[in-house]
């Protein structure tokens, strides 16, 4: 395939991702049911915590006045008592309320305890041991500001300021139309006819899109024609983002950034990515369609440098890095200078070895890597024994 | 609070794994709803991939041996047709069928069409752009092992071989019981009265646990008192884990670790970890228990370093790396030497700025801190401006 075009993908992706709106519709949720959400409102704190004067000790809680001029030499007396007045001090455990007469808490381990007296050798600044009220959040304070996304521990901060329902942002809708006249919808029954492929591009797609915070509207299988790939799309305009599988190539069949482009604008088509080159972006009616190539290795690592960034920019959702491990090259990776390469490996250890398999078709290959050592446009494959970055294929 | 013991936290936690057996439980599921679960068997390839001789690319099938010699100067024409014989080529896509009788497909960019004929300037070897049978994934070859973590793209393999259901471990079963006499249940009505603490751990623990691969069973809390303790672990002991949280500190009513090594074996009490020095450990009836601190900080800390590697020990779930960043801290990080110290930092950009509430009952910090940058025994603190990596807190 021959493309006149090839944009560099960082190029391309900045030219996608301008085109997308984050996401304005919102909805109301159980906070314990908003785990990975994003927050489309600041929060602020209904409450001070703690909401009394807290105990930071197990000990007794204590005038520091009673105290003053305490010395091993010089010990003070206290009697416990439920009460702290003039000469007595109360129990308290960590977390406790301190008593309102009491000013300071010492630690249990401080204090020698004779029948219901307690011996004290050292004197407390007023303050020591006691959390004041609102130390830790004060009311009012934001907790957690716009766009922020929620974590299991934060949910149990909200939990502990009583809050019960958060507001969030809506997930992005992602449609996925696949394309192409030999595809037959899964599962599939027994062996596909000489020819005939499986659509599992599209229940790869959906997987993403749930995986990255999307909610995945599967289509038919449109196949290679005009008008039916306009109808498709049409009629998924009532979403976030449009992928379409399949179809990108400069075959005579190969209709969809044409019909994108008579929709709305074709922003690019032929990327300088490797696999991947025959992925185009475009935007009709405000909603941005990656077309992605139908070659499963090919369209994963097209979903992978463009479709994961735009789903997320679609949901406010912040970029997460993605997890790498170091290793060393057990051989030699070729890569085409221009192209931002996806090269395959299988990881032993901290040793990564190249897939052979180059293929973009090839699918036992996604299937055998465990992750991508990505080669910049400008430097050509890497040697045997380099130390790589390896991207985990999530 | 003075723990006699303190043990490493490398240690600690070698002693705590090897009381933990991987599960042993299956279960079938369809392949579509077995995302991040483990295969409990390797899995064979059904059949052959492609399980026909396959088009690589898009252009004219051939056989080779009609065009040897063929040159720019001595081209070769060949009639278009639907078979493939002597003098003839079929068009085909990539993924079509190739014809038996050909050998060869020439791609569509190397060919000229001139009515019903092809002009052809090259000759080709016999097999170019022809996919054979098995060539991806050969019938009975081993496609993913044992232990294998399913991701999107795996179920995508899965579904082209026409395998509808995987066998996978069960997922771990994490009893977490919460400790205290001072401890409400939430959601809670109103403002606690004074003294008295929502018990958000619970919550804590178990959306971490159902985040890591395992299954959360919520139990009431237990009053600080010995045979109820040792009631709610012995109720329990039909889970893969338990998680005690509160109750481990040396308090006259910290009960837990002695009731752990009552009815099993306590491993380790007191370890080298900041915050969550007052973490226990130990096992029952082939059940490892976590006894973490219920200052909520301290608590989560005790949960990253322990638990989470227990639980994926206890569910065969392979280990994912760290997600991790490096930012340069805009100020000091003190810690103590001896403690493996988890200090919370709040990230912007590239700068890490250590957060200063240093309790560990300090919620808030949880709240807005983003990561951990992890400092090690052997080192005191991390001085302004040095580089660092900061563990994103999920």
């Amino acid at each position: 395939m021959i493309f006149r075009e090839r944009t560099d993908v960082g190029k391309a992706k900045e030219m996608f991702l301008a085109q997308i709106k984050g996401m304005e519709k919102t909805e109301l949720l159980p906070a314990t049911s908003s785990i990975s959400r994003v927050l489309s409102s600041s929060i602020l704190a209904p409450r001070n915590v703690p909401h009394y004067r807290r105990s930071a000790m197990d000990g007794f809680a204590v005038r520091s006045v009673d105290l003053l001029g305490a010395s091993p030499t010089n010990p003070v007396m206290l009697q416990i008592s439920d009460d702290v007045m003039e000469g007595t001090c109360a129990p308290v455990n960590t977390g406790d309320y301190v008593p309102d007469e009491a000013d300071a808490v010492l630690m249990m381990e401080d204090t020698i305890s004779i029948g219901d007296m307690v011996e004290i050798r050292a004197q407390v600044h007023p303050g020591k041991n006691v959390g004041e009220i609102g130390e830790d959040v004060r009311k009012n304070e934001i907790i957690f500001n716009k766009s922020h996304l929620l974590r299991p521990c934060d949910i149990a901060v909200l939990a502990s300021l009583g809050i019960n329902d958060v507001k969030v942002y809506a997930k992005p809708v992602v449609a996925i139309i696949p394309t192409g006249n030999d595809l037959l919808p899964l599962p599939g029954e027994g062996i596909p006819a000489p020819g005939k492929t499986l659509d599992i591009n599209s229940l790869m797609i959906a997987k993403y899109v749930e995986k990255w915070g999307g909610i995945a509207r599967y289509c038919d299988i449109v196949p290679e024609n005009k008008q039916l790939i306009e109808d498709a799309i049409c009629a998924n305009l009532d979403t976030d983002m449009i992928v379409v599988s399949g179809g990108t190539s400069v075959g005579d069949k190969d209709y969809v950034p044409e019909v994108v482009e008579k929709l709305g604008k074709k922003l690019v088509h032929g990327v300088g990515l490797s696999p991947g080159k025959p992925t185009a972006l475009g935007v009709a009616d405000d909603v941005p369609i990656l077309c992605m190539p139908g070659y499963p290795a090919a369209g994963l690592v097209a979903l992978f440098a463009f479709g994961k960034p735009a789903l997320r920019k679609a949901g406010n959702i912040p970029d997460v890095p993605e997890t790498k491990v170091k290793a060393r090259m057990s051989g030699k990776i070729m890569s085409r200078e221009g192209y931002l390469s996806y090269a395959r490996v299988i990881l032993e250890g901290n040793i990564a070895h190249p897939l052979m398999t180059a293929g973009a078709g090839i699918l036992s290959s996604i299937a055998k890597s465990d992750g991508f050592v990505i080669i910049p446009e400008n430097v050509e494959g890497c040697e045997e024994g380099s130390e790589v970055e390896v991207v985990l294929i999530e």
